[in-house]
C-alpha cells in the first residue's frame, strides 16, 4: 500500500522540485520554464506534439568554454606536438614551426593555406575509427590552461540542466556546431546526453576503401561542409529535416540558426548566452576573436530573444570537479 | 481483478503472436527472429545495448517498388508534364521533348547533361518547404502504372512488419537510400514509421537566404551528395555516426553498406531482397537497368548473407489497398 501511495505521490513531488537549480530566479529562467510548460500542456493553444519538439544547441561558447581558444584548436596544437618527433622538418616550416613555438601570430600569418595544412596533418589521413581514438586520448589527457580541468569538465552546468530538462519534457536535443562533427561525437553522449546521431557539425570528406580485406572509411584532407553561420540552417535541414522550435547559441555564427528557428509558425524560443563573467569564466562579445557576438546581440534586442547574462543569471558555471 | 489478470497475461500472449505474419516459415524468417532474440537477451554473449541497435534499410526495391522505373524518375516525368504549359519551348527541346513524348530512349541519349537539366527543372529553384508540398502532391495524385495504386501503397508488407518488429525490440530504424533525401522525408514517417531525422539519402545543395524579411532555404541545381554504392557507408558515418548492426538492401548499390555493417565486431545481420516474383511483383537481378543485383548476390553467397527469395519467402507482397 505504501508503495502504491509513493507511486501516486512521487510524480507531483518531482514536478515541484526545481529542474534548473543552477539558474538564478531572473527572467531567462522564467522564460524557459514558461515555454516548456506551454508547449507540453495538452490542450494549450501552444501545444507541440512530441515528434516536433526539436531543440538545437551550438557547442563552443554555448555548452562549453571557447576561450582562450576553441578546444579544437587546442587539439591541433596538442596533436602537432605529439606528431612532431616524426616530422623533423616542422621545426623550421610554417605553420608547424609557429605551433611548436607557441607563436600564434606566425600561424595566423600563413592564412587559410596554413590552416588547411594543419587540418590535413592533424585531422586527415587516418580512418574514422582511428580519429575517434585520437580525440578520446586528447580529451583524457589535455586540460584547460586556466581552469586546470579536462575540457569535458569545462561545460556549463546550467546548460546541462537545461538539456536534461528539455529531454525530460519530450524534446530531442541536438548539437549544431561549427566544430568538427567527428571531434564531438566520441564524447557528447557521455558529457551532454546527446548521442552521435544527434550531433551536426563541420566535416571533411571521407572515402570508403577496402584495406587488407577490411572496409574502412579514410578521412581526406578536403572540406565537406562548414556548419557555421548560413551553414547552420542548411545543416539542420540536411541532418534533421525539421525546423527546431528552440535554438541556443552565443555568437554571430548562430544568428542564422536563430532566425531560421524563430521564423516557423507556433511557439518559438531563441536564447543567446552572453559571456559577461570575467571572474568565473570570461567576458567578451563584439570584439572577440573567438565567438564574436555583435550582429546577433543587436537582433536579439529587436526580436526579443532571450539573452542570458552569465554573471547575473547563472548561480554556478561548471559542474563540481571530479 | 479481471483487468489486473489481463495486464499480467497480455504481454506473454503478445510475445507468442507472430511478429512477421507475412513471412513464410522459411529460413530468412528464422534468421531474423534468431538475430533479434540474440541481441536483445540480457546476459546473452551477443547482447547489444539499445543505443547501438541501429538498422539501416535501402528504400528503392527494398521497401517499395522500383520497377518499371524508380518512383523519383516517375516524379520527374509527372513534374515535367505539370510544368510544360509554362515552358512552350520544351515541346521541341531535349531532354524535355523526350519526357513529354514518352520517348525514354531520346532522354537517355542526352546523357548526364540531360539528367542534370531535368533535375534542375524539377528539383531546384524552390524553397525546401515548397518542394515538400510538390512531393506530397505527386504522391497523393500519381499511381503505379501496373498496380494502379498510389506509390506509398506499393510498399512491401513483410518489410513494414520487419521495421515495426525491430523497433519493438529497441532498434532505431534508418533509411539509407540513393533516392533524394527530401523526396523521401515528407512521407516516410507515415508510411514506414521512420521520422525525417532517420532518413539518409542523396541531396542537392541548399542556400540560406532572406527573402522579403523571411529566412528561406533555396534548393540549388547542384549535387551535394550521392548516397549510393561507396556513398552509403560514407552517408551512414556522416549522418548517424555509428555503424549499424543490421542492414537491408536489394542491389549492388547496397553492397558497400552491407560490407561496412558486417565488418564490425559482435553480431551482425545483412539481408538482400531478391526480386524473384514476376507474377505478384517483378523478377530481375543481374541484367536489370534499375536495381541491378549482381556483385552483391555473389558476395552474399560467399559471406552467408540472408537472401530473401520474394516468391517463396513472402506470403504477401503489398498491404491491403485502402
Amino acid at each position: 500500500m505504501f508503495a502504491i501511495l509513493l507511486c501516486i505521490l512521487l510524480p507531483s513531488a518531482r514536478a515541484q522540485s526545481d529542474p534548473l537549480p543552477s539558474w538564478n530566479n531572473t527572467p531567462p529562467k522564467q522564460v524557459l520554464l514558461d515555454f516548456v510548460h506551454r508547449v507540453t500542456q495538452q490542450g494549450s493553444p501552444d501545444f507541440v506534439p512530441v515528434d516536433q519538439r526539436i531543440a538545437t544547441f551550438d557547442n563552443d561558447g554555448t555548452l562549453w568554454v571557447e576561450q582562450p581558444m576553441y578546444v579544437q584548436l587546442a587539439f591541433v596544437v596538442y596533436r602537432v606536438h605529439q606528431l612532431a618527433p616524426n616530422h623533423p622538418g616542422w621545426k623550421t616550416k610554417q605553420p608547424f614551426k609557429g605551433v611548436l613555438d607557441g607563436d600564434m601570430k606566425a600561424v595566423e600569418a600563413t592564412g587559410e593555406k596554413g590552416l588547411v595544412q594543419l587540418m590535413a596533418a592533424t585531422h586527415a589521413g587516418m580512418t574514422v575509427d582511428q580519429f575517434q581514438k585520437i580525440v578520446t586520448d586528447f580529451l583524457a589527457n589535455a586540460q584547460h590552461p586556466r581552469f586546470k580541468r579536462p575540457y569535458p569538465q569545462c561545460v556549463y552546468q546550467p546548460m546541462l540542466e537545461l538539456l536534461a530538462y528539455l529531454r525530460a519534457n519530450g524534446f530531442k536535443t541536438y548539437i549544431v556546431s561549427g566544430g568538427g562533427i567527428e571531434f564531438m561525437r566520441p564524447w557528447t553522449e557521455q558529457v551532454y546526453g546527446v548521442p552521435p546521431e544527434q550531433v551536426v557539425g563541420s566535416s571533411i570528406k571521407t572515402k570508403f576503401e577496402i584495406v587488407n580485406g577490411q572496409p574502412v572509411l579514410m578521412r581526406l584532407p578536403e572540406i565537406n561542409f562548414i556548419d557555421d553561420g548560413d551553414g547552420k540552417p542548411v545543416g539542420i535541414n540536411q541532418y534533421i529535416g525539421r525546423r527546431p522550435i528552440a535554438a541556443f547559441g552565443n555568437s554571430d555564427g548562430d544568428l542564422q540558426m536563430l532566425q531560421w528557428t524563430t521564423a516557423g509558425p507556433g511557439p518559438r524560443l531563441a536564447l543567446i548566452v552572453h559571456h559577461t563573467d570575467a571572474v568565473r569564466e570570461y567576458a567578451y562579445d563584439r570584439q572577440s576573436h573567438f565567438g564574436r557576438l555583435d550582429k546577433a546581440l543587436d537582433e536579439a534586442a529587436v526580436k526579443g530573444w532571450v539573452v542570458v547574462d552569465m554573471k547575473n543569471d547563472w548561480k554556478t558555471i561548471f559542474p563540481p570537479q571530479h
